[in-house]
Protein backbone atom coordinates (compact mmCIF):
# COMPACT_ATOMS: atom_id res chain seq x y z
CA UNK A 1 0.00 0.00 0.00
CA UNK A 2 2.74 2.70 -0.90
CA UNK A 3 1.29 6.40 -1.17
CA UNK A 4 3.34 8.39 -3.47
CA UNK A 5 2.34 12.10 -3.20
CA UNK A 6 3.92 14.50 -5.82
CA UNK A 7 3.44 18.15 -5.54
CA UNK A 8 4.65 20.38 -8.46
CA UNK A 9 3.18 23.51 -10.22
CA UNK A 10 -0.06 24.05 -11.42
CA UNK A 11 -0.90 23.81 -15.23
CA UNK A 12 -0.61 20.51 -16.27
CA UNK A 13 -2.89 18.65 -18.38
CA UNK A 14 -5.52 15.68 -17.42
CA UNK A 15 -3.76 13.63 -19.89
CA UNK A 16 -0.32 14.20 -18.02
CA UNK A 17 -1.29 13.58 -14.78
CA UNK A 18 -3.16 10.50 -16.39
CA UNK A 19 0.26 9.41 -17.19
CA UNK A 20 2.17 10.35 -14.26
CA UNK A 21 0.13 8.27 -11.83
CA UNK A 22 0.42 5.42 -14.32
CA UNK A 23 3.95 5.55 -14.63
CA UNK A 24 5.04 5.80 -10.91
CA UNK A 25 2.63 3.50 -10.27
CA UNK A 26 4.35 1.12 -12.43
CA UNK A 27 7.52 2.55 -11.07
CA UNK A 28 6.75 1.24 -7.58
CA UNK A 29 5.64 -2.33 -9.18
CA UNK A 30 8.34 -2.72 -10.94
CA UNK A 31 11.12 -1.65 -8.62
CA UNK A 32 9.97 -2.85 -5.07
CA UNK A 33 6.77 -5.61 -6.17
CA UNK A 34 3.87 -3.85 -4.95
CA UNK A 35 0.38 -4.64 -6.08
CA UNK A 36 -0.91 -1.92 -8.41
CA UNK A 37 -4.22 -2.06 -6.76
CA UNK A 38 -2.59 -0.99 -3.26
CA UNK A 39 -0.66 1.47 -4.75
CA UNK A 40 -2.03 5.30 -4.38
CA UNK A 41 -0.69 8.22 -6.30
CA UNK A 42 -2.09 12.15 -5.20
CA UNK A 43 -1.13 14.83 -7.16
CA UNK A 44 -1.09 18.55 -5.22
CA UNK A 45 -0.84 21.55 -8.01
CA UNK A 46 0.81 24.46 -6.07
CA UNK A 47 0.30 28.27 -7.45
CA UNK A 48 3.89 29.51 -8.65
CA UNK A 49 2.99 32.45 -6.01
CA UNK A 50 3.48 29.79 -3.06
CA UNK A 51 6.13 28.21 -4.28
CA UNK A 52 9.74 29.28 -3.36
CA UNK A 53 13.14 28.26 -4.10
CA UNK A 54 16.47 30.42 -3.74
CA UNK A 55 14.84 32.99 -1.17
CA UNK A 56 11.54 34.00 -4.15
CA UNK A 57 8.28 33.12 -5.31
CA UNK A 58 8.41 30.90 -8.39
CA UNK A 59 6.04 33.71 -10.00
CA UNK A 60 8.29 36.71 -9.02
CA UNK A 61 10.56 38.94 -10.30
CA UNK A 62 14.01 37.56 -10.50
CA UNK A 63 16.14 39.17 -7.52
CA UNK A 64 18.10 42.18 -8.47
CA UNK A 65 21.01 40.88 -6.44
CA UNK A 66 22.23 36.96 -7.67
CA UNK A 67 20.69 37.09 -11.06
CA UNK A 68 17.69 36.00 -12.48
CA UNK A 69 16.33 32.69 -10.93
CA UNK A 70 14.55 30.24 -13.77
CA UNK A 71 11.28 27.97 -12.75
CA UNK B 1 0.13 18.78 19.80
CA UNK B 2 -0.49 16.34 17.54
CA UNK B 3 -1.44 16.69 14.22
CA UNK B 4 -3.59 15.17 11.91
CA UNK B 5 -3.68 15.03 7.85
CA UNK B 6 -6.87 13.88 6.29
CA UNK B 7 -6.71 13.12 2.21
CA UNK B 8 -9.82 12.65 0.44
CA UNK B 9 -12.36 13.24 -2.61
CA UNK B 10 -13.79 16.55 -3.01
CA UNK B 11 -17.18 16.82 -2.50
CA UNK B 12 -18.33 16.14 1.21
CA UNK B 13 -20.47 18.54 3.03
CA UNK B 14 -19.11 21.17 5.73
CA UNK B 15 -21.44 19.15 8.13
CA UNK B 16 -19.27 16.24 7.73
CA UNK B 17 -16.02 17.84 7.87
CA UNK B 18 -17.11 19.01 11.02
CA UNK B 19 -17.77 16.00 12.27
CA UNK B 20 -14.50 14.65 10.78
CA UNK B 21 -12.56 17.29 12.73
CA UNK B 22 -14.51 16.32 16.40
CA UNK B 23 -14.21 12.78 16.16
CA UNK B 24 -10.51 12.32 14.95
CA UNK B 25 -9.88 14.84 17.82
CA UNK B 26 -12.14 12.56 20.11
CA UNK B 27 -9.94 9.36 19.47
CA UNK B 28 -6.52 11.32 19.94
CA UNK B 29 -8.01 12.54 23.29
CA UNK B 30 -9.33 8.41 24.25
CA UNK B 31 -6.39 6.93 23.21
CA UNK B 32 -3.25 8.97 23.59
CA UNK B 33 -4.44 11.09 26.15
CA UNK B 34 -4.20 14.28 23.89
CA UNK B 35 -5.40 17.48 25.59
CA UNK B 36 -7.76 18.68 22.55
CA UNK B 37 -6.82 22.12 22.33
CA UNK B 38 -3.54 20.62 21.44
CA UNK B 39 -4.83 18.61 18.70
CA UNK B 40 -5.05 20.08 15.25
CA UNK B 41 -6.54 18.72 11.97
CA UNK B 42 -6.50 19.71 8.65
CA UNK B 43 -8.78 18.01 5.86
CA UNK B 44 -7.11 17.99 2.30
CA UNK B 45 -9.86 17.42 -0.51
CA UNK B 46 -8.21 16.18 -3.48
CA UNK B 47 -9.99 16.45 -7.10
CA UNK B 48 -10.74 12.70 -8.90
CA UNK B 49 -8.10 13.50 -11.35
CA UNK B 50 -5.14 13.94 -8.83
CA UNK B 51 -5.93 10.82 -7.16
CA UNK B 52 -4.64 7.69 -8.76
CA UNK B 53 -5.43 3.92 -7.26
CA UNK B 54 -3.92 1.10 -9.64
CA UNK B 55 -2.61 3.11 -11.69
CA UNK B 56 -5.33 5.39 -13.11
CA UNK B 57 -7.44 8.46 -11.96
CA UNK B 58 -10.07 8.40 -10.03
CA UNK B 59 -11.75 10.41 -12.34
CA UNK B 60 -10.92 8.03 -15.04
CA UNK B 61 -12.51 5.07 -17.02
CA UNK B 62 -11.79 1.87 -15.94
CA UNK B 63 -9.00 -0.01 -17.26
CA UNK B 64 -10.02 -2.70 -20.20
CA UNK B 65 -7.82 -4.98 -18.39
CA UNK B 66 -7.45 -6.09 -15.30
CA UNK B 67 -11.23 -4.75 -15.30
CA UNK B 68 -13.09 -1.90 -13.95
CA UNK B 69 -11.66 -0.16 -10.62
CA UNK B 70 -14.33 0.57 -7.99
CA UNK B 71 -13.66 4.55 -6.61
CA UNK C 1 -9.16 5.66 -1.06
CA UNK C 2 -8.62 8.42 1.83
CA UNK C 3 -5.57 8.69 3.86
CA UNK C 4 -5.05 9.69 6.98
CA UNK C 5 -1.62 11.17 8.46
CA UNK C 6 -0.90 11.54 12.12
CA UNK C 7 1.84 13.32 13.59
CA UNK C 8 2.50 12.63 17.02
CA UNK C 9 4.96 12.28 19.78
CA UNK C 10 7.03 8.92 19.90
CA UNK C 11 6.30 6.77 23.24
CA UNK C 12 2.94 5.51 22.51
CA UNK C 13 2.47 1.61 22.46
CA UNK C 14 2.25 -0.55 19.65
CA UNK C 15 -1.55 -1.22 21.11
CA UNK C 16 -1.88 2.71 21.30
CA UNK C 17 -1.32 2.62 17.67
CA UNK C 18 -3.45 -0.24 16.75
CA UNK C 19 -5.87 1.93 18.81
CA UNK C 20 -5.77 4.67 16.64
CA UNK C 21 -5.26 2.76 13.32
CA UNK C 22 -8.45 1.07 14.02
CA UNK C 23 -10.68 3.87 15.89
CA UNK C 24 -9.48 6.48 13.00
CA UNK C 25 -10.42 4.09 10.31
CA UNK C 26 -13.77 3.69 11.68
CA UNK C 27 -14.39 7.34 11.88
CA UNK C 28 -13.81 7.82 7.91
CA UNK C 29 -16.09 4.64 7.42
CA UNK C 30 -19.03 6.42 9.81
CA UNK C 31 -18.74 9.85 8.20
CA UNK C 32 -17.78 10.03 4.98
CA UNK C 33 -18.81 6.27 4.12
CA UNK C 34 -15.46 5.03 3.08
CA UNK C 35 -14.87 1.23 2.56
CA UNK C 36 -12.46 0.26 5.21
CA UNK C 37 -10.44 -1.55 3.11
CA UNK C 38 -9.42 0.97 1.82
CA UNK C 39 -8.51 3.34 4.16
CA UNK C 40 -4.69 4.13 4.81
CA UNK C 41 -3.24 5.20 8.32
CA UNK C 42 0.08 6.33 8.43
CA UNK C 43 1.24 7.24 11.85
CA UNK C 44 4.47 9.33 11.91
CA UNK C 45 6.47 9.17 15.06
CA UNK C 46 8.22 12.32 16.07
CA UNK C 47 11.02 13.46 18.47
CA UNK C 48 10.28 15.69 21.38
CA UNK C 49 13.37 17.80 20.30
CA UNK C 50 12.05 17.51 16.55
CA UNK C 51 8.21 19.14 17.20
CA UNK C 52 8.09 22.50 18.23
CA UNK C 53 5.60 24.81 19.95
CA UNK C 54 5.67 28.29 21.05
CA UNK C 55 8.79 28.75 19.67
CA UNK C 56 10.36 25.80 21.43
CA UNK C 57 11.17 22.11 21.23
CA UNK C 58 8.78 20.31 23.55
CA UNK C 59 11.94 18.74 24.79
CA UNK C 60 13.20 21.57 25.95
CA UNK C 61 13.41 23.92 29.03
CA UNK C 62 10.62 25.98 29.28
CA UNK C 63 11.35 29.60 28.31
CA UNK C 64 12.34 32.02 31.19
CA UNK C 65 9.76 34.83 29.31
CA UNK C 66 6.56 33.76 28.82
CA UNK C 67 6.63 30.64 31.74
CA UNK C 68 6.45 27.35 31.27
CA UNK C 69 5.11 25.35 28.30
CA UNK C 70 3.24 22.34 29.31
CA UNK C 71 3.59 19.56 26.88
CA UNK D 1 18.20 20.61 -0.49
CA UNK D 2 16.02 21.15 2.45
CA UNK D 3 11.98 21.90 1.67
CA UNK D 4 9.75 23.48 3.88
CA UNK D 5 6.19 23.24 4.44
CA UNK D 6 4.02 26.06 5.62
CA UNK D 7 0.15 24.82 6.31
CA UNK D 8 -2.03 28.00 7.14
CA UNK D 9 -5.01 29.30 6.90
CA UNK D 10 -6.03 31.51 3.24
CA UNK D 11 -6.36 34.96 3.16
CA UNK D 12 -2.65 35.99 3.23
CA UNK D 13 -1.23 38.70 0.67
CA UNK D 14 1.01 37.87 -2.01
CA UNK D 15 3.57 40.04 -0.21
CA UNK D 16 2.92 38.07 3.04
CA UNK D 17 4.06 34.81 1.33
CA UNK D 18 6.65 36.43 -0.19
CA UNK D 19 8.18 37.44 3.00
CA UNK D 20 7.70 33.89 4.14
CA UNK D 21 9.54 32.21 1.45
CA UNK D 22 12.45 35.11 1.74
CA UNK D 23 12.92 34.99 5.38
CA UNK D 24 12.46 30.97 6.03
CA UNK D 25 14.96 30.27 3.30
CA UNK D 26 17.21 32.86 5.34
CA UNK D 27 16.62 30.91 8.47
CA UNK D 28 17.82 27.33 6.59
CA UNK D 29 20.68 29.43 4.87
CA UNK D 30 21.32 30.86 8.88
CA UNK D 31 20.90 27.65 11.01
CA UNK D 32 21.94 24.85 8.88
CA UNK D 33 24.22 26.76 6.34
CA UNK D 34 21.66 25.04 3.16
CA UNK D 35 22.69 26.72 0.16
CA UNK D 36 19.74 28.97 -0.55
CA UNK D 37 19.15 28.14 -4.45
CA UNK D 38 18.30 23.91 -3.07
CA UNK D 39 16.24 25.30 -0.62
CA UNK D 40 12.34 24.68 -1.22
CA UNK D 41 9.61 26.75 0.26
CA UNK D 42 6.13 25.32 -0.09
CA UNK D 43 3.00 27.11 1.25
CA UNK D 44 -0.36 25.56 1.45
CA UNK D 45 -3.12 28.03 2.12
CA UNK D 46 -5.95 26.11 4.31
CA UNK D 47 -9.63 27.06 3.97
CA UNK D 48 -10.79 27.59 7.68
CA UNK D 49 -13.55 25.21 7.28
CA UNK D 50 -11.00 22.58 6.83
CA UNK D 51 -8.84 23.56 9.55
CA UNK D 52 -9.45 21.37 13.22
CA UNK D 53 -8.40 22.48 16.78
CA UNK D 54 -10.02 21.83 19.90
CA UNK D 55 -12.25 19.68 18.06
CA UNK D 56 -14.24 22.55 15.83
CA UNK D 57 -13.17 24.02 12.79
CA UNK D 58 -11.42 27.01 12.66
CA UNK D 59 -14.48 28.40 10.47
CA UNK D 60 -17.10 27.14 13.12
CA UNK D 61 -19.09 28.63 16.35
CA UNK D 62 -17.44 28.27 19.38
CA UNK D 63 -18.22 25.30 21.33
CA UNK D 64 -20.74 26.21 24.12
CA UNK D 65 -18.78 23.48 26.47
CA UNK D 66 -15.19 24.80 27.19
CA UNK D 67 -16.25 28.33 26.26
CA UNK D 68 -14.64 30.14 22.98
CA UNK D 69 -11.68 29.24 20.67
CA UNK D 70 -10.04 32.09 19.58
CA UNK D 71 -8.55 31.13 15.71
CA UNK E 1 11.40 21.75 -8.49
CA UNK E 2 8.44 19.05 -8.47
CA UNK E 3 8.60 17.01 -5.44
CA UNK E 4 8.08 13.36 -4.76
CA UNK E 5 7.33 11.96 -1.67
CA UNK E 6 7.25 8.41 -0.92
CA UNK E 7 5.50 6.76 2.01
CA UNK E 8 6.61 2.79 1.75
CA UNK E 9 7.06 -0.07 4.16
CA UNK E 10 10.41 0.10 5.92
CA UNK E 11 12.72 -3.12 4.55
CA UNK E 12 13.53 -2.55 1.23
CA UNK E 13 17.44 -2.34 0.14
CA UNK E 14 19.59 0.71 -0.49
CA UNK E 15 19.25 -0.21 -4.46
CA UNK E 16 15.69 -0.49 -4.28
CA UNK E 17 15.94 3.03 -3.38
CA UNK E 18 18.07 4.42 -5.86
CA UNK E 19 15.95 3.03 -8.80
CA UNK E 20 13.04 4.51 -6.72
CA UNK E 21 14.47 7.77 -6.81
CA UNK E 22 16.25 7.59 -10.80
CA UNK E 23 12.87 5.83 -12.21
CA UNK E 24 10.75 8.65 -10.65
CA UNK E 25 13.04 11.11 -11.75
CA UNK E 26 13.10 9.75 -15.15
CA UNK E 27 8.76 9.96 -15.34
CA UNK E 28 8.86 13.51 -14.10
CA UNK E 29 11.27 14.55 -17.20
CA UNK E 30 9.39 12.47 -19.25
CA UNK E 31 5.93 13.33 -18.66
CA UNK E 32 5.97 17.04 -17.47
CA UNK E 33 9.34 17.95 -19.13
CA UNK E 34 10.92 19.08 -15.76
CA UNK E 35 14.83 19.77 -15.34
CA UNK E 36 16.22 16.21 -13.54
CA UNK E 37 17.86 18.54 -11.44
CA UNK E 38 15.60 20.43 -9.92
CA UNK E 39 13.47 17.33 -9.14
CA UNK E 40 13.55 15.58 -5.40
CA UNK E 41 12.64 12.58 -3.99
CA UNK E 42 12.13 11.95 -0.47
CA UNK E 43 11.49 7.89 0.27
CA UNK E 44 9.93 7.77 3.92
CA UNK E 45 10.03 4.38 5.11
CA UNK E 46 7.38 3.11 8.22
CA UNK E 47 7.26 0.63 10.21
CA UNK E 48 4.47 -2.21 9.70
CA UNK E 49 2.69 -1.16 13.14
CA UNK E 50 2.90 2.08 12.05
CA UNK E 51 0.70 1.22 8.71
CA UNK E 52 -3.25 0.61 8.91
CA UNK E 53 -4.90 -0.55 5.86
CA UNK E 54 -8.52 -1.57 6.80
CA UNK E 55 -8.65 -0.94 10.15
CA UNK E 56 -5.44 -2.61 11.18
CA UNK E 57 -1.44 -2.38 11.75
CA UNK E 58 -0.21 -3.96 8.38
CA UNK E 59 2.00 -5.70 11.37
CA UNK E 60 -0.88 -7.09 12.79
CA UNK E 61 -3.09 -10.32 13.08
CA UNK E 62 -6.11 -10.63 10.20
CA UNK E 63 -9.10 -9.68 11.92
CA UNK E 64 -11.20 -12.44 12.74
CA UNK E 65 -14.57 -10.96 11.26
CA UNK E 66 -13.99 -10.29 8.28
CA UNK E 67 -11.40 -12.47 6.97
CA UNK E 68 -7.40 -12.03 6.60
CA UNK E 69 -6.04 -8.49 5.68
CA UNK E 70 -3.03 -9.42 3.13
CA UNK E 71 -0.42 -6.62 3.25
CA UNK F 1 -1.80 27.63 14.46
CA UNK F 2 -0.05 27.13 11.39
CA UNK F 3 2.22 24.43 10.96
CA UNK F 4 5.47 24.31 9.37
CA UNK F 5 7.05 20.81 8.32
CA UNK F 6 10.69 20.81 7.95
CA UNK F 7 12.61 17.88 5.63
CA UNK F 8 16.34 18.18 5.88
CA UNK F 9 19.05 15.95 5.96
CA UNK F 10 20.09 13.93 9.04
CA UNK F 11 22.94 15.45 11.04
CA UNK F 12 22.36 18.60 12.16
CA UNK F 13 22.52 19.40 16.31
CA UNK F 14 19.77 19.68 18.71
CA UNK F 15 20.69 23.10 19.38
CA UNK F 16 20.88 23.86 15.24
CA UNK F 17 17.07 22.08 15.84
CA UNK F 18 16.08 24.38 18.72
CA UNK F 19 17.31 27.63 16.57
CA UNK F 20 15.44 26.40 13.62
CA UNK F 21 12.31 26.33 15.43
CA UNK F 22 12.61 29.46 17.56
CA UNK F 23 13.55 31.29 14.14
CA UNK F 24 10.87 29.84 11.91
CA UNK F 25 8.09 30.59 14.77
CA UNK F 26 8.86 34.15 15.05
CA UNK F 27 9.30 34.17 11.11
CA UNK F 28 5.58 33.12 11.40
CA UNK F 29 4.90 35.57 14.34
CA UNK F 30 6.62 38.44 12.04
CA UNK F 31 5.08 38.10 8.79
CA UNK F 32 1.54 36.74 9.33
CA UNK F 33 0.46 38.26 13.12
CA UNK F 34 0.58 34.20 14.20
CA UNK F 35 0.37 33.62 18.45
CA UNK F 36 3.75 32.22 18.55
CA UNK F 37 2.13 29.76 20.89
CA UNK F 38 -0.28 28.26 18.41
CA UNK F 39 2.61 27.70 15.92
CA UNK F 40 3.75 24.04 15.12
CA UNK F 41 6.98 23.21 13.82
CA UNK F 42 7.98 19.52 12.74
CA UNK F 43 11.66 18.68 11.69
CA UNK F 44 12.00 15.54 9.68
CA UNK F 45 15.08 14.48 9.61
CA UNK F 46 16.00 12.21 6.10
CA UNK F 47 18.81 9.75 5.77
CA UNK F 48 20.90 11.00 2.28
CA UNK F 49 20.13 7.25 0.62
CA UNK F 50 16.46 8.29 1.18
CA UNK F 51 16.86 11.81 -0.76
CA UNK F 52 17.09 12.06 -4.59
CA UNK F 53 18.07 14.96 -6.71
CA UNK F 54 18.94 14.93 -10.48
CA UNK F 55 17.98 10.90 -10.07
CA UNK F 56 20.84 9.75 -7.27
CA UNK F 57 20.62 9.66 -3.67
CA UNK F 58 22.62 12.72 -2.02
CA UNK F 59 24.34 9.57 -0.53
CA UNK F 60 25.15 8.28 -3.94
CA UNK F 61 28.24 8.40 -6.41
CA UNK F 62 28.02 10.92 -8.70
CA UNK F 63 26.61 10.08 -12.17
CA UNK F 64 29.36 9.63 -14.51
CA UNK F 65 27.46 11.39 -17.47
CA UNK F 66 26.68 14.80 -16.10
CA UNK F 67 29.20 15.34 -13.66
CA UNK F 68 29.13 15.46 -10.21
CA UNK F 69 26.45 15.81 -7.82
CA UNK F 70 27.33 18.30 -5.36
CA UNK F 71 24.79 17.78 -1.73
Amino acid sequence: MPLIQVYMLKGRTSEQKRRLIEEMTNVMVDVVGSDAERVGVVVHEVDAENWGRGGVPLSGEPRAAGGPVSP
